[in-house]
């Protein structure tokens, strides 16, 4: 019998369609799952498994009555504990918001209900999704499914460590300066940000508002399509979201990337990547050149400055937002997380508009170099995933603290809001590897297609940890 | 014969079109006015007068060729001395730039050339456009033409001074807390601040780039709307430019107002503002419900807190934009300024994005409101101008700073970007007095059709002062 926990979404949804599996079947199939190995991942940190079932039957009574929704009907989801959720407490790994009941779904949340999806519960996150390496959630760290000594990267860590392991085929997340793409990386999923206002941040707790994106963490490129094809649009609840419709994003990939231009930015994106990454990356992209698409040396002159930016950009807006539960609450915060903000008290107001200009400056850089080229391709993130506690790496002879190494690759993508995909392309020493496509602004689909044609020639992302 | 300098765009182009002025004659009846009384006002400060009759003398040509541009072609114009224009010395009123010689002219000062407008030189300014009440131009102050010894208001001091006087039909100006609405009003001629977004400020000297807008001081509203007919639409050298075309605003401007709903909001605009400059506004607004507008009162409930919010904003923005210059060269700056300048030095990120949010606050209270009104009406300015030198007034029994109590009625909508124009509507103390029509984002048309419904109506922006 079909282990259902080994099937992607778009797999599912041909059996649930074809009446085959029912969503009940899918829904207690990851539910055993979840029973079996959350133990030691630390992945779900809320259940909702009563709702679930009740969900799952009232899917499976309206497919039977004729009424099918479309690929994500049926079809099990966990959302990252930022993700507000009626009824069901969300804390953003916070004790700050440890009795936090929202009243309402963030609209992502509302908007996959919508399309048919079943939330089996919360997904662990750093406290308020910060930093790639700060294991102190409430709930304590998510734990690595390929190692579980190793941190799951962050903040979406809970998201990545469920889907890798199989606990749900795909997992909402948030990606401020890395945190969909550092999990989906380490852990060895897909992830996608989208552009920046490609989709609401309602009722997802803010880390950094000009920076914050919604987005999935999947198996396959081909499912984060089905997810962003529910999710893309305008929303009212959030005034950064373009008003420019959505698009049926599945039916955009082709799988061909012939004559594809792809930009390959070797300065600081592979020059600061452990060596045994960088082969890996390599041998991805022959496979894409095999595929028909040309690599060509890009470069962007001010890359360098890009975390010095982000991290003034960050500590800047979380700390206006924080301002006065800080105040009141100061010790309910983690430690790290109070110096952050702590940090951010002090920030001068000059020192945030020079970052947010840089913003402007490296912005124009990547459009100049993404009127040449179709997209750029990097390294997902720097190096594998290392040891839970771990602070500092040693990169190329290079030491450098686990959380710049890690958010390096990713947050230039947030600084400019454009769409950014990893999907896994092998493994060094056991631990997953990734590719990083990154795109122009509102091309979802291109993104998306490159891993498509990735995932299509390759099955690194059907590997799955032993646990 | 005709005084072609007590005529407006309009006029000034029928004659034209008709051949029965040259621009050559219409440029040196101008420069004769210019040369009468510049010395009095201290408004141009530069004069363009040879290339201003070489370029008549062109125009001339192509007319008499059949080449006629339309409107614009033949006008003589003044810029803002915040104006790049290309091989003129361009100062923004400080000695930092006492030798500025740019080599390219700001996006508007080209759109006017190119629509056939022909500069006579560069008007008065603030240093770097700093405030309403400083007097501290590198110039000295300019001054009002209904008394000498009174402010022009400002920035666009020399703008609001040249229009009044006739020096010019019309001139260029911006407006980052009131910079074009506070000279119009001072000095009795029609001010527009459009939509932020809908013209560039490329090549204009920058005051703080979220609030800083270009427009026209002019005669009235109609020739306001055949300056923003030239301007309006995107620009790739000023990224905050809308997308959207701009429009033939002058052919929008109907003239009639019947049934339109006009907003009130009574607090802060009209309760802090001279009792006598309250009478002529509500005798203008009775004209306004004669002409067939209905006047309901409104609420911002949120209002009270935009002079702090922008005073924030601007001096964050400032900063970070003079940062290096005022490390080098603070001498060069006027005590006022570098005053002004090292206040943002000491501001807190946090205090500027608390700024920020409420701005977005503010600018849904105001949208909200428009969406039951169509415009908003308030006084102009809540004072009539003041002597230069004095730095307080007592307004309704409570002292103030001129500074403030000047900035107050302009600045909300800079905050929150909305389209606002002043016109003349009388005298109080034999000092102008005007009307503030406010409306929504991007319907420019819609406030210069309510100016030009009361200017058909009324002749108060036909009053020369006696110089």
């Amino acid at each position: 019998m079909t282990d259902l926990t080994r099937l992607d979404v778009t797999e599912l949804a041909t059996l649930i369609e074809g009446k085959k599996a029912s969503p009940v079947e899918v829904v207690q199939a990851f539910q055993g799952r979840i029973k079996a190995v959350n133990d030691r991942l630390n992945a779900f940190v809320t259940e909702t498994a009563d709702a679930a079932l009740t969900a799952a039957r009232a899917a499976e009574a309206e497919i039977a009555a004729g009424g099918y929704k479309g690929p994500l009907h049926g079809i099990p989801i966990g959302h990252k504990d930022l993700y507000a959720t009626a009824g069901v407490r969300t804390t953003g790994g916070s004790q700050v918001l440890a009795d936090n009941i929202p009243e309402q779904d963030s609209t992502v949340v509302g908007q996959l209900a919508a399309a048919g999806m079943i939330s089996l519960g919360k997904l662990n996150t750093h406290e308020f999704a910060y930093g790639p390496t700060n294991e102190h959630s409430m709930f304590g760290p998510s734990r690595n499914p390929w190692d579980t000594d190793r941190i799951t990267g962050g903040s979406s860590g809970g998201s990545g460590a469920a889907v890798a392991a199989g606990l749900v085929p795909i997992a909402t997340g948030s990606d401020t300066g890395g945190s969909i793409r550092m999990p989906a990386a380490a852990c060895g999923v897909t992830g996608l940000k989208p552009t920046y206002g490609r989709a609401s941040r309602a009722g997802i707790f803010p880390l950094c508002w000009t920076m914050d994106h919604p987005g999935p963490l999947s198996r396959s490129a081909y499912d984060a399509a089905l997810f962003m094809t529910a999710i893309a649009g305008r929303d009212p609840r959030d005034a950064a979201t373009a008003d420019r419709p959505g698009m049926d994003y599945a039916a955009a990939l082709t799988g061909s990337i012939k004559g594809l231009r792809i930009g390959l930015p070797r300065h600081y994106f592979y020059d600061r990547a452990q060596a045994p990454v960088c082969d890996v990356v390599e041998a991805a992209l022959a496979e894409l050149e095999k595929l028909g698409a040309t690599l060509v040396d890009v470069e962007l002159p001010h890359i360098d400055h890009a975390a010095a930016a982000a991290m003034a950009i960050y500590v800047a807006e979380a700390t206006a937002y924080h301002d006065d539960t800080l105040d009141d609450r100061a010790h309910l915060y983690t430690e790290q997380v109070r110096t952050f903000l702590e940090l951010g008290d002090q920030l001068l107001a000059k020192d945030y508009l020079h970052a947010q200009r840089y913003r402007t400056l490296l912005g124009r850089e990547m459009a100049a170099v993404l009127a040449d080229v179709d997209v750029l391709a990097t390294p997902g993130i720097a190096l594998t995933a290392t040891p839970i506690g771990q602070e500092n790496v040693t990169i190329r002879g290079a030491e450098d603290g686990v959380f710049g190494a890690i958010l390096r690759n990713t947050e230039p993508f947030d600084l400019t809001g454009l769409p950014a995909l990893v999907v896994p392309c092998g493994f060094a020493d056991g631990l997953p590897v990734s590719l990083q496509i990154a795109g122009r602004a509102f091309d979802e689909a291109g993104v998306l297609n490159v891993g498509h044609a990735f995932q299509q020639a390759t099955d690194w992302h059907r590997r799955y940890p032993q646990l």
